[in-house]
């Protein structure tokens, strides 16, 4: 019961502010409910989940508004196999595909949230960076551009100790005055799980909830608070260390309880164990460090480059007609 | 005649769009008019000279808006001296304090203006990045805050070719959103005159006019544009290559006149080539480079750098009240 | 009794890759032996401990090599206060000073150990890149030397994954041509314990030993290896997560076991558990990660920044006569 | 006469520091001598020039040693066309396979020679972090290699502004170490032509000899002082601005003589300038900023970039047989 409660709890704190992650699973094991679908696509090299919020019953069961979550799963995408990006390209082009809906000539206003600064939350600045931009051509050179380009404009906010304002704020200013059809808005997020760190992609067309992600961004970007649709781009790039910690535990008085038997008296008090109690004695425990502790891969910065080119070029491909799945790092900037 | 007509047009087409540079040299020359006034202030390791224009009657002749110009000239800020350093940034914060009237709450919005990524180009972001950022605790963290200290935040834009969206639009939203009573710009700018390139700083409190600088920015930042006052802080880091050559042939023939001997034919001849013709055949020559080429000192990067953090002592040191002369270098991120 | 060998396992095994860590509070507890000497110093702001290993026999009990390790307990360092910042400077200096020893010209090699590439790992390399490097204007321009100035150079080799050349093989080749009369290397480390991340710098005179550190370096650096005197300068900026979780999960058992009470049958059963098997188990479960999960706080990138100038400074203070405890950050590259 | 004879004097000084340029055009006016072989290859895209020096005679004669010199002519570089760029790779290679003559097994030591801190002098720096580096798999994992793999290291060793040491000597002590069987050595240069500014690869394989480049590098790199072959790579990123001035200078006399007409007494005078009198004249007029002010392309950052990974391509496609034209940035790190 503890346990279950535990799940659901970590999940609907944790993970509900992670850009679709782990939504899938815990809707499986519960039974699908009215108002929610899923769907399994793609195949062990980029397995991909949808899960279609469709009704204010399904919002409730999921914890989640109505919208569309996805989730890429690349295991295999550390080995650096250039077949694997290439096919991750495209699938993250087609998934996007999916998720916008634009007329030929609407602009669209790419987002790069987070701490250029902080190797762990500088995705999101680093594909800003990285995507083709085209609405200055559009605006002051219409005839160099290609009639299936589509005006595309991005920029990198910052974050709030950086600049002392907050993100949304910056980007509703840049909306107002800029008028795009849609934001794609690309963030560094916190993974509960060490397995989708830098390993996985996650899509949501319901905006990037307040929260979310390494820094802390308070303003929803969404539909409400920008006036267009906000298409979340995602990737979990560190685990917070009580999360790890936590999990570590688990795992290990299951071990143990395994190893006593059902049914001995070690089994069940191990069973009595409050398991939300033991998550806030590991938190005090990490206090001081709790909050700013992040476990990560040693080779983050290298990988985070690699995924910021390979989210580009789905984006590249995804918005431009005339940029096809042959044309893989030949449009990043 | 023509010598000093092309002064003239030089000065108004290049050094006009150069905050506040050479105003004072060409008017000293033409004599001190009506509706302009001239100081000079500093010593030798930092001169200082003020030009205030007063009345459009100035205006016109110089042909910058009423407002106050004043340029520092630091010529030997490349020994690195620490003790030049400082007393640069505290003479930097008393030549600002002068151009800004603020009330004690007034929040001030720092726009870092050119493009991160060329380093000629990097000085408005760097000082964006390296000045103290207190908007955000006064909005947050209320307590925290010294009530002496003033909220500050800070934002660099990036250039059209890197955003797709003109730099003036970013600024207004931002402006918009946030209310500042006072933006300050800071711009790496192209001189005329090679001696001041990294070793001068430029002040106005006009804004920035379209066109200046390194790169290409359309849309003025001024009173009129954004709706608050505008103080420009500009350093020269570069010079077109056109430029320079014309400069360098110039002396090489005023040379030649001098070999020559007045009165000599070849004086003559020299003096009757038509200086204007002689620029447009080297802009010519140097086609197609022209536009893109320019002359920078080999340190350039460090020097940027260097320069960088020295502004952002003196906007710290004329923001803050309990930011003194002691402190230079204690509040740069 | 399982737990006690397991701090001895874990800090032979961890901690004696890391120069100088731990080895006070163990031997301390162990009680002073013969042939170790132990001094604390300084005081709450910067605590230090120094350790003599003085004979074989100290050698033995300690595991480490007859030499000095001095700990500098730094546990505000992250507060940024500008007094404590000079001050550890000095105090840094001034350990370095007891362990070195030269003659007035000798030359000294600065040594930044560790891949500039990624962030936890980049100490060394800008330690390297921001001290003061004056052996070629000896070589050069002796003129220009003022006579208490020493002749010192830098170089950061990078690291196998980079050259494809060993680390320790570089850095003989470097000795022998350039021969100067001591080597410091400076190097990040991975640290047993997360309070010491970023907050404990680590000198010892007997070198870096093999395998330590956030990369993998192979061959020692020391008077063995490259004929002359080896000064280490150590910060751990990472723990291993194994580590951690180990950690956190000895900790929560421990307080299982007070809860239960002594004496009571779960107090038995926890008591009974092998915690090296517990050890085994959790490597077994972060694996496939484990070996390259590391628990880091979110803002280490700009804290190895700030650490590398301190560290920078001490190197120059104790290495120039004419830079005193006045000219903190002054020399600074 | 004078003009003949500066034009010699200049390409004798200037341009014979820089690997091969401007040898061919001016052999061919010349006429072509004993012991000098000139090959045209390529077409407009990547236009080839090889020049052999075969004789005693022949290295009196161009001035440089006995070798070969070859340069690459890419004037459309700039334009970033992505054929052209896998052209550009391709024929790189080819010609470095004409340069360098290896047995299966024999080790390569790329040395990236520059200031990584200077955008200009980056160059080599770039391409030796971004070459394929197999030496340490070799070593150290012998069965994960690739039997048509070939052993390769990579060094950047920094300048001796930065590190207080002689370059020659770091490469000199790892040379001996390592025992590669060839050196290729990466540089950016000082053109004197500006139309070859990013645009033109120039290949020897007679070393790097001393004082070219951006910086001021001593010791030569060649057979003599390393003991193995070198070949050199580099390419013109900046001119000095000097000889940008004396250039421009130089054609709009050419010029004034010209709407002057011959037999014209001001035809006459003009003649009579000794240019090399101009040229010191220049030298003059630009000190102080003489020796350190250099004329560069505004977005040469990016371009270098650029050109780095071009070479890096053109490197690895030469050294591993397994590596194809297909292969175009799949192994660039």
């Amino acid at each position: 019961m503890d346990k279950y409660k535990r799940v659901i709890r970590t999940d609907m704190a944790d993970e509900s502010r992670v850009v679709g992650a782990g939504t899938q699973t815990r809707v499986q094991h519960g039974g699908l409910g009215e108002g929610i679908r899923i769907e399994k696509d793609g195949d062990n090299d980029v397995a991909i989940t949808r899960v279609h919020v469709d009704t204010p019953e399904g919002e409730q069961k999921v914890g989640k508004p109505i919208g569309s979550y996805i989730t890429m799963d690349i295991p295999m995408v550390n080995e650096r196999s250039r077949d694997l990006y290439e096919k991750a390209c495209r699938m993250l082009a087609r998934e996007l595909e999916r998720l916008i809906h634009l007329n030929k000539n609407d602009t669209v206003l790419i987002v790069g949230l987070g701490n250029w600064n902080v190797t762990a939350d500088a995705l999101g600045p680093k594909v800003a960076q990285s995507v083709l931009v085209t609405r200055h051509i559009y605006e002051y050179l219409p005839k160099e551009i290609d009639e299936t380009e589509r005006p595309v404009c991005a920029i990198s906010p910052g974050v709030l100790g950086i600049t002392g304002i907050e993100t949304g704020h910056i980007i509703k200013g840049i909306v107002d005055n800029v008028k795009p059809a849609l934001v794609i808005a690309i963030d560094a997020l916190a993974s509960r799980s060490m397995s989708r760190v830098n390993t996985s992609i996650q899509l949501a067309n319901t905006g990037i909830a307040p929260g979310s992600g390494v820094g802390n961004k308070r303003m929803a970007l969404n539909k409400e608070s920008l006036g267009v649709p906000v298409v979340a781009i995602g990737i979990p790039t560190v685990v917070d260390a009580a999360t790890m910690a936590s999990d570590v535990l688990d795992l290990i008085m299951d071990e143990m309880m395994k190893q006593a038997g059902q049914g001995t008296e070690f089994y069940n008090m191990l069973m009595n164990i409050d398991r939300d109690e033991k998550y806030r004695m590991i938190i005090e425990l990490l206090e001081p460090y709790s909050g700013n502790l992040v476990v990560t891969p040693k080779d983050t910065d290298d990988t985070i480059d690699y995924l910021s080119k390979l989210v580009a070029n789905g984006i590249n491909m995804a918005l431009h007609e005339n940029i096809g799945p042959e044309d893989v790092d030949r449009f990043i900037q």
